[in-house]
């Protein structure tokens, strides 16, 4: 049995589209871009990750809590945040093909070129310049730089650009009937301002002692302008995020606590240890004094699937100023003097993994064809590795044949596991062919009734990833199998 | 023991505010009109309700699988829904006050009036009338009959009106970055059409054979005019929608499976059957030759929480004129002249439940109110009656005292049990007070380590509803607790 390691992305898209994991949008209508939707199996495994990532912020640890905030949002939210004014990207177009660029992305891919053709040394001075004039915001300039390079557009093959303007990633939408109090509001970019705006709200009525996090699952929207890598970057993404509040100066403390944790949690789900590492930002955002990336080995390389962010008090001060409402906490702990540490606005150390992006990690990760059998039996089998407690169906309960009782008996069957945990039946074909529809969508666990089973009550189970197979008796089932697929214990191991 | 009948929506607004589960969205921005977010016990209990209707749709049943598309489609998704055309508000502007107003609303109160008044004839007559010009959209006839009831603006109090206008629901936004391929999209008015575009991809991916379902949960996004009743009637809401896709022919059967099935659903979770009633729709939107709603008796009456809808093929009808896309069922079953019924475009029941609203009536029904005690210890209660499996805590762990041992005792018991089930600890106040902070808030139940526990590993579980305490082994905690807030409880009773 041998295992054969290159996947790529688009195996990964053409197994996730035919086995109900997930399709373009609108299809119908030829797609929206840079839009997915979650098929029958997809959504199971994607609510699965969301579930063990919920759990194992607010369940285990007794000093978080959850919100669900609105994707609407009051817009001087996004002014207090900074995107009003600086979420945006450098655009420039081409006058002939009328075609739009990154201007940071053209100089990118002259430095690769450079790097390609054996100059380093210009490729790293390229890079260096370009970040001076982008953080300088010397938009001129860095039109000037493409000029200078001879950087042409790849439809057109000519270099008239027209200057370089920054073009803002947030939807916009008008909000309110009546012309004179309708208002521009934004489709939140990201969850975290979700969490800042009810910082007192949950302190207060949850009763919160610092250190103490908020967590989110929800929606954001960014109008990307390259979006690509099927669903690794989305115009409509889902984020999983945690605020965690903390006394300032011990923030170096609880960032990297965090980062453990956080990979921890991503080798309990499945990704292995090899697949995955840090990546520290050389750059911080404007917001962050520590920054980390847990980066995975998708098809396309490592790329980043969380992020760890150490964001001082930017967010809380910024909305204090804005709002004027104090968003303080009263420290009760004595300090090193014996005195209450008193009035401060906390610090923040956030951790944010894409929804989407983990789970692109675990259905690639999954994603398994290997060779089995010998000689002429030999042949190549598919299937998805997945944590028993992910996948979409648990089991499925197959009648070796359907007539003499078999298929009543293994519908029996199903009914009595299907309140406890999501179990499929099946008698649609040879055992064989069935056996590979279940490892197609990766159900850990396949029983089969056969004329044995009529006589003495026991059952076959067979394995998905060893394909072994193991006599039980049907009353066993529900509790054999239960705690293999409970995400309980995913948690147990975090 | 007595409990007090009447409910106000500001006991509720005020209650759910005070301990976590709903906030005014942006509160320190003075909130966002019609939009509010979740605290930290009301996202529990909102996913809680979300996994129970999930689970009831795609876990029981074989032949229903669920799906999560997204927000963003592609624009002629709502051509051929009808909602780009038809999905608006007759409004009408006082010139003097510039105040805005839905006509039809305008003439509706002036029926109540009438209603009021002892005139019940003339009521029905001027809703008859209105109905009927609505219908043929003879906006100017609606203008003129305005003016002829003499209704006046409440702020200005004249009758100065501008003409009827459409004003559509639907939000939009731009979409892209370049300006020739960027386009107008929208934000789902309703997540249905996600089911509907999805149908083959499905259907064939998972070799669905009519009759089949599919659910989903999500956003969607209506530019209410009149936006109000706390969170009965939002901009930004979510919905629970099952297509159910049968045989033509077939759909007054399963429409009336659907109706009990429904309603069975409520029960299960703990609504009230007398707090339920089914109310046929007297006038069928255009895609429906069946209608129903499932009301539930907020504090503001009987108001619509779920919808049945016979959809017949409209939806999939328009879908496929427009995408030229064939949406089309191959039925290989056998008539009762013994041929396969071939190929159709499926009909299709829905049930639409808001889970905004639904989380409303499970909160309204389990706000509690009712004197304990007797004479001098007699004293007022409040408490959340909810269903245990829909508790924010199942567990909190409550140490008598907090010296002698018996808090890290409780501490230990607390981590023991928190990865099968959300446990709190507390030991901030005295044990009556604390108490009333679990029953504040629903849990069902409290473990308390007292001087015995030390003995002879015995804990007393003080019950939230009848206040009744038992004492039972720390052992037997995790098996006896865990069956009664496990889901799995209430999909055994659906």
């Amino acid at each position: 049995m041998s295992q054969s390691p290159a996947t790529s992305l688009q195996d990964i898209v053409g197994h996730a589209k035919e086995y109900g994991f997930v399709f373009p949008s609108s299809e119908i209508y030829d797609g929206l871009q840079a839009v997915y939707d979650y098929g029958q199996n997809g959504v199971e495994l994607k609510n699965n990750l969301k579930a063990v990532w919920w759990k194992a912020m607010t369940q285990l640890n007794d000093n978080i809590v959850g919100i669900d905030a609105s994707i609407f949002m009051h817009p001087l939210t996004w002014k207090a945040s900074g995107h009003v004014d600086g979420f945006s990207d450098p655009m420039i177009d081409n006058k002939d093909s009328k075609k739009r660029y990154r201007a940071d992305q053209l100089l990118e891919a002259k430095a690769e070129q450079y790097e390609a053709d054996g100059q380093p040394e210009k490729a790293q001075a390229l890079l260096a310049e370009m970040g001076r004039l982008l953080s300088a915001e010397n938009l001129e300039a860095v039109r000037e730089l493409i000029i200078a390079e001879n950087i042409k557009c790849a439809v057109s093959g000519t270099a008239n650009w027209t200057e370089v303007r920054q073009f803002n990633l947030m939807f916009s939408t008008q909000v309110g009937s009546v012309a004179e109090d309708s208002s521009l509001i934004y489709l939140r970019p990201e969850t975290a301002q979700g969490i800042f705006v009810n910082f007192l709200n949950v302190q207060k009525s949850g009763r919160m002692k610092v250190p103490f996090g908020i967590a989110q699952i929800g929606k954001a929207f960014r109008n990307e302008i390259v979006a690509r890598q099927f669903t690794f970057r989305m115009r409509e993404f889902e984020q999983m995020e945690m605020q965690f509040f903390i006394r300032p100066g011990t923030e170096m403390d609880w960032y990297n606590k965090w980062k453990e944790a956080r990979m921890k949690f991503h080798v309990a789900i499945g990704l292995p240890a090899e697949s995955l590492k840090f990546h520290d930002h050389e750059k911080l955002a404007h917001y962050a004094n520590a920054a980390v990336d847990i980066e995975y080995k998708f098809p396309f390389g490592f790329r980043e699937m969380e992020g760890i962010h150490s964001r001082t008090d930017f967010d809380l001060r910024n909305h204090q100023e804005l709002s004027k409402k104090k968003l303080q906490y009263f420290d009760a702990d004595l300090d090193e003097n014996g005195k209450p540490y008193g009035n401060y606005i906390p610090y923040v150390v956030e951790t944010s993994v894409g929804a989407d992006r983990l789970f692109l990690a675990t259905f690639c990760n999954a994603y398994t064809k290997e060779t089995v059998g010998e000689g002429d039996s030999e042949k190549e089998r598919t299937y998805l590795k997945l944590h028993p407690a992910l996948a979409p169906f648990k089991v499925a309960v197959l009648p070796l044949v359907k007539k003499d009782g078999l298929a009543e008996k293994a519908q029996a069957i199903t009914n009595s596991l299907k309140s406890a945990f999501r179990t499929t039946y099946d008698d649609g074909a040879a055992i064989g062919k069935r056996y590979t529809r279940q490892d197609l969508i990766g159900t850990p666990f396949c029983v089969v009734v056969d004329y044995q089973t009529m006589e003495d009550d026991t059952v076959t189970i067979r394995h998905r990833d060893s394909m072994k197979q193991e006599r039980v008796a049907i009353s066993a089932l529900k509790e054999k199998i239960g705690y293999e697929v409970s995400i309980e214990r995913i948690l147990e191991a975090i």
